[in-house]
């Protein structure tokens, strides 16, 4: 846990250059687009620690899977967001003498990343060896308007001397990823040229084909007025630049402006891959970094509209919870269903894959209330054009007829991790696809998404559940052996609560939508019912047979579910009686120790509990709760979000606002000392889950909005915004009450506390905070 | 599954040469002395497919672990069998052409393993490409009589041409072990030298500094006399040669002799090596070819005489307990207690480390009943060298107060395997260890090697078990979570009753090794009571509640003892029924079909019921054989003899003859299609248990020899020699009797069908075939 970063509401300010720390503001200080990003490297040289990435949306390479020891069914590669060209480098020699942080006396440094208009700035004073100071400013962004483009504006003023400054504006291409399972690179060098002051680099991945064209074009000016340069190419393998040189006098402004493109062959043909980006560069070029500037300052407005979370009375917390929304929306914006969130969209490179069942559990939610249905819908659809890959992959497994297992990680749908216990045992993710449906249809109403696209999904999963119980003979029930659950700390166990739950709330989900779909779509019902084979007689009947005869771990005495058949034979020893210095347990003790104790990584049986909320009352949600909440240890970055919107149920305010801080904060302050690998990003989703389901107490029940909200800590109040069925909604809680107001032109009725309020369209309708029902 | 081996009582004999078979014969036709060792590969060139293969005893790297996940605990190093310096080579070229088998016409291919004599012979007519044809027989052996030594005789007699054949004698360190984990090269040099037709060089391995000096000198003959020669040295990195010519005619033998020794700085000082090296070499070279294999021949049939087992009527069964003993006593000779019994031996270098639970529990009986007790007793000192690391090798999975966890794969006692659901969970490997010192201790009457050394590592063995159960609320009772039992396809599982029975065992046998300790030694008690920190009061307390009220997983309805509390969930589907396409399901499933099956890879609840036979009468074990043997799939190749044994001890001579044939030519026939990657030496043990333990019933009871034999399947009568306390017998089975012949000078009293039977010293007593009692 560190905290360097200053607090500011729109604002993450570093002061001071601590080299220590700069891998972790590289992290911190990402930059993204949604198509492409970067870690908040420097554009001149640096010989200190760093790590640099820069990252192209959908472009991976499937490494060879390492392993220590094979078992059967392992996938054989493992694709892999790949770290790509380096666009933003610009080389600067000072008289013969290279700039480089490492090597100078830095002073007066801050970095700046500008959440309200999207951009990185970073500003510093260098004394050189020499003696020679220079002061530089450099302001960078991937564009939100264009998001194949870049920017850099680079500003450095000699303070105590006068003379040549050499210029090198580069892509350098020659990139490996960190975590390459056999040291290789994934590119190769397809073409490159350099004109003048303008330099493109097509690059190739291994395997896979990917090209990439990444091409730069930069222009010097002082005095305000654009410099004649004198450019010398420099080519190298997989590098093209341009050197020149500039005269420099003391306090004289030297600003360098770099334009650049990063054009995928996913978005455009190869043969029109380098015009493309000729094109586009030279667009960003004409245009001219102000008014880029400008247009992505216009366009992040807009998204904070949607998606802002104002909070009053705790500037910390304000940072955090815009942090998490800045990043989100940094990683994805919908508008290509071939992609998702990476857990560490593009701040690194670490985990691999990009898809995960985080976002199904924790993401759907955030872009269902902030931005247009498309954004949620897309992801679903994501998932849909890979259920052939999820059939390929159960089969592999020994499952048939069209069963779906849908992968733990994966980029193309194919599985990509390779430990045999999550691999093929942490299944519930399988639950989480079909949840996410659900949840999309209960949120946005567009129950036409089943016909469309939902029901072949459930079929395939429901399928695989049906195939992936067994009957025991001992039991006289239907069980299910060898799976990990959420809590990842349990390996292997039999009849986990909560993948037994899901699994058949999937078998109930997907008879409904049969049924639904028969009523309402019968041709495409007929359709589906032939392209999958479909038995509408004795699939669901078995289905409906293991519903009814499914066995469910229960402690009766406690009144509580429990984990698995063989949790209570654990030493039940609370979390608050671990001798601190045993935490984290995962950097502590060996996998076996933590496998036989009772410490939960994540919340479980209590991610059932929210999921299905509606299923049980409140003090079997009180029971689990003060049962497992004691044994949780948190040590994924995902759990406290659940815990707090739990807690908040539960009317425990305080506890609430404790989960909230352990995530809203999480990267910001390095909690977990790993920060600098990426960020995490999906877990950003959980925090704002926190505020909105948690602190607002945000439900869509029967079609209909409602919130019974309270004020934590020492919040004065706090304002989100709400997308809902073509409404927009902004929602402020005050300590006294609760404002909504209509920013949409269709009325609305909402719950609060549980009484119904009518909010016309564009009216602000304000009632007491507090909790009108109880 | 081949059979291309051709029977014969004593020898192996491939006809024919199959380059496809290269490597399996590679493994089949291994050479070893208990010090160094060799797979069959060629002396000339050989540019097909081949693994190179030789190996120094002790010598080991530690390869940097590789995983695909690292989890808390692993071992940083796998320590690996080290592929070490090539000394058989002798490259050859006729007229400037290479006889290199992978490019000539080979007809008359002949290889045989001479098990009697302990040598290795090959045979063939090469026709060049060139049309010229020559015959060769090459014999080379590793000596058992000078353990550092190896001698070749390599024949060549032009069949159709007279000209030039160049000979180049060479030693070629440039070795890689082909499982390297990051493609390293493990060796460097230290020196090398050539002096006219001799050569040395001494190699050194990265981190762990061993030395080994290679050396070679050869020798010509034609017409029997030496041709004198021009010797031009050929060094080159990692390699000394010599190279030759000698002029070859029509029909002329040229007979090239090559004198070899292998020296470690294990056993001499390392500023002494390639002196003493060199006197090897002499030595051998002064002795000569034949006469060294004379003394081999004689050092083997003392070899023979003490533990070959004889069987009349079935010439594959022969060949095949003939060959799993020759290779038995190639791999270890218990001279040296620095040393173990590797899974390959000398024969190839999968799996890495040299000692398993495979020592303890399948090899300890062999080498107790046929060789001098201070062959078992020194693989028991092994352990107790190690007894240090295991103790840390506990700690650093959280254990305290000198536990002990011995590693389940280790060459100098750190653990090397990493996979968490072995490393840290298949503890079972410690109860072995403890019942191996009460298995030598009962069949040697050798009680006093309790106080000397074995009660140290009892301690250290009991203490990890009391900390490793943990108290279950629920139950009321002790419980083992998280374990992983012999049958590896249950990985993580609660409550293995065999590792639970074990484990109590232990604590049993601990506690009474103490109080005879106490009563026999008192001096060395008390040392070990300070040297352990032992508290005789609370430490028994505990052990003895731990017994008491320890839970065992039971059946009561079927009366079984349950492999896992988990275990009657699964789907009761017997290995009958599995289709046959399906096996072994090791390769054909994936690894969580595997664990939630009920099938059981090998013996586990049925190998405690073999280990602790006489606390269970017959009628339980015949319900848990009948239970778990049609559940067993025997993919390890140690599980069917302890399948054999019980058979037979239950009367089920028919079985027990089935499960013999699985062991006994396993890699004579390929059984598992895994030879090529070198010899299953452990489970060869296990086959000789078989025929003693199974078809002679063989047990010591109260000091007391015990023997209930029948004859199985078409066998006319089998015989074997065994040592015990001092007397030698020859137990021979025909078809109406069974006679032993004492060949030591004391008397002895045997049991024969519960029948004592006094064997006076020297003489052959005979009593009737067939079970006398029941």
């Amino acid at each position: 846990m560190k905290q360097y970063i200053k607090v500011d509401g729109w604002n993450i300010i570093e002061e001071g250059f601590v080299p220590h720390y700069n891998k972790i503001s590289e992290s911190i200080f990402s930059l993204g687009n949604g198509r492409m990003g970067q870690r908040a490297n420097f554009e001149e040289a640096y010989s200190g620690e760093t790590l640099q990435g820069n990252y192209v949306a959908g472009v991976y390479y499937p490494d060879k899977t390492r392993v220590g020891w094979w078992k059967n069914g392992y996938p054989e590669y493992f694709a892999k967001v790949l770290n790509a060209a380096n666009w933003i480098g610009i080389g600067l020699t000072i008289d013969g003498e290279e700039l480089d942080l490492h090597k100078a006396t830095v002073t007066e440094f801050r970095r700046v990343l500008n959440m309200q208009d999207g951009y990185l700035q970073r500003s510093f004073t260098a004394t050189l060896a020499s003696g020679k100071q220079v002061k530089v400013t450099a302001t960078r962004f991937c564009s939100i308007v264009d998001d194949e483009t870049g920017a850099i504006r680079y500003s450095i003023t000699p303070l105590n001397f006068e003379g040549t400054l050499q210029v090198t504006s580069y892509i350098d291409g020659d990139i490996k990823n960190q975590d390459a399972n056999y040291d290789e690179k994934f590119w190769e060098e397809v073409s490159a040229s350099v004109q003048h002051t303008s330099a493109y680099i097509t690059l190739k991945t291994k395997k896979t084909g990917f090209q990439v064209c990444t091409g730069m074009q930069f222009n010097i000016y002082q005095d305000g007025q654009p410099v004649a340069l004198q450019a010398t190419p420099v080519q190298k393998e997989k590098y093209v630049g341009v050197t020149t040189s500039v005269k420099v006098a003391r306090q004289l402004e030297t600003v360098i402006y770099k334009y650049a493109a990063n054009l995928s062959s996913e978005n455009h043909p190869v043969q029109a891959l380098v015009n493309n980006c000729e094109i586009a560069v030279s667009k960003a070029a004409a245009k001219g970094f102000e008014k880029m500037l400008t247009e992505q300052a216009a366009a992040w407005s807009l998204k904070w509209k949607e998606s802002d979370i104002i909070i009053e009375g705790d500037p910390a917390a304000q940072q955090g919870i815009r942090f998490n929304i800045f990043q989100l929306n940094q990683t994805y914006t919908g508008e290509d269903a071939r992609l998702n969130i990476g857990p560490k969209g593009f701040t690194g490179e670490k985990y691999g894959g990009s898809t995960y069942w985080d976002t199904e559990a924790y993401c759907i939610p955030f872009y269902l209330a902030t931005a247009e249905p498309q954004v949620a819908r897309n992801l679903l659809i994501y998932r849909h054009k890979q259920l052939g890959k999820a059939i390929e992959n159960a089969a592999k497994l020994g499952f048939s007829n069209g069963a779906a297992l849908y992968p733990m990680v994966t980029m193309n749908g194919e599985e990509c991790h390779n430990e045999w216990e999550i691999t093929f045992e942490e299944i519930h993710r399988n639950a989480a696809i079909a949840f996410a449906i659900f949840n999309y249809i209960r949120y946005t109403g567009d129950s036409a998404y089943l016909a469309e696209y939902g029901l072949d999904v459930l079929i395939g999963i429901a399928r695989f559940w049906a195939q992936r119980v067994n009957w025991s003979e001992a039991k006289g029930q239907y069980v299910m052996l060898g799976v990990t659950g959420p809590n990842e700390y349990e390996n292997n166990v039999n009849n986990n609560w909560y993948t037994s739950t899901m699994a058949t709330w999937c078998l109930q989900y997907t008879i409904d939508a049969l049924q639904q779909v028969k009523e309402t779509a019968a041709d495409r019902y007929a359709a589906i019912i032939q392209h999958t084979s479909f038995d509408a007689d004795k699939e669901p009947e078995k289905w409906q047979h293991v519903i009814d005869n499914m066995y469910y771990p229960v402690d009766e005495q406690l009144g509580i579910f429990l984990q698995q058949d063989g949790y209570m034979d654990k030493e039940q020893i609370l979390v608050k009686d671990i001798d601190p210095s045993q935490r984290p347990l995962n950097q502590k003790w060996s996998w076996d120790r933590i496998l036989r104790s009772c410490y939960i990584k994540q919340a479980d049986v209590l991610q059932g509990l929210y999921f299905l909320e509606d299923r049980y009352d409140m003090d079997t949600l009180r029971r689990n709760f003060d049962f497992y909440e004691p044994r949780t240890v948190h040590e994924s970055s995902l759990s406290p979000c659940v815990h707090a919107i739990l807690a908040a149920k539960l009317g425990d305010e305080k506890r609430a606002h404790e989960f909230y801080l352990r995530t809203s904060r999480l990267d910001l302050d390095d909690y977990n000392n790993d920060t600098e690998d990426g960020l995490h990003i999906t877990s950003m989703a959980g925090t704002w889950m926190s505020v909105v389901e948690g602190f607002a107490g945000m439900r869509v029940r029967d079609g209909q909005l409602q919130f019974t909200p309270f004020l934590p800590g020492k919040w004065q109040s706090f304002a989100f915004n709400i997308r809902f069925r073509g409404r927009i909604l902004k929602v402020k809680v005050s300590k006294d009450s609760v404002h909504i107001e209509n920013r949409s032109i269709q009325d609305i009725t909402v719950l609060i506390y549980g009484e119904a309020l009518e909010v016309p369209a564009g009216a602000t309708v304000t009632t007491k905070q507090g909790n009108l029902v109880n």
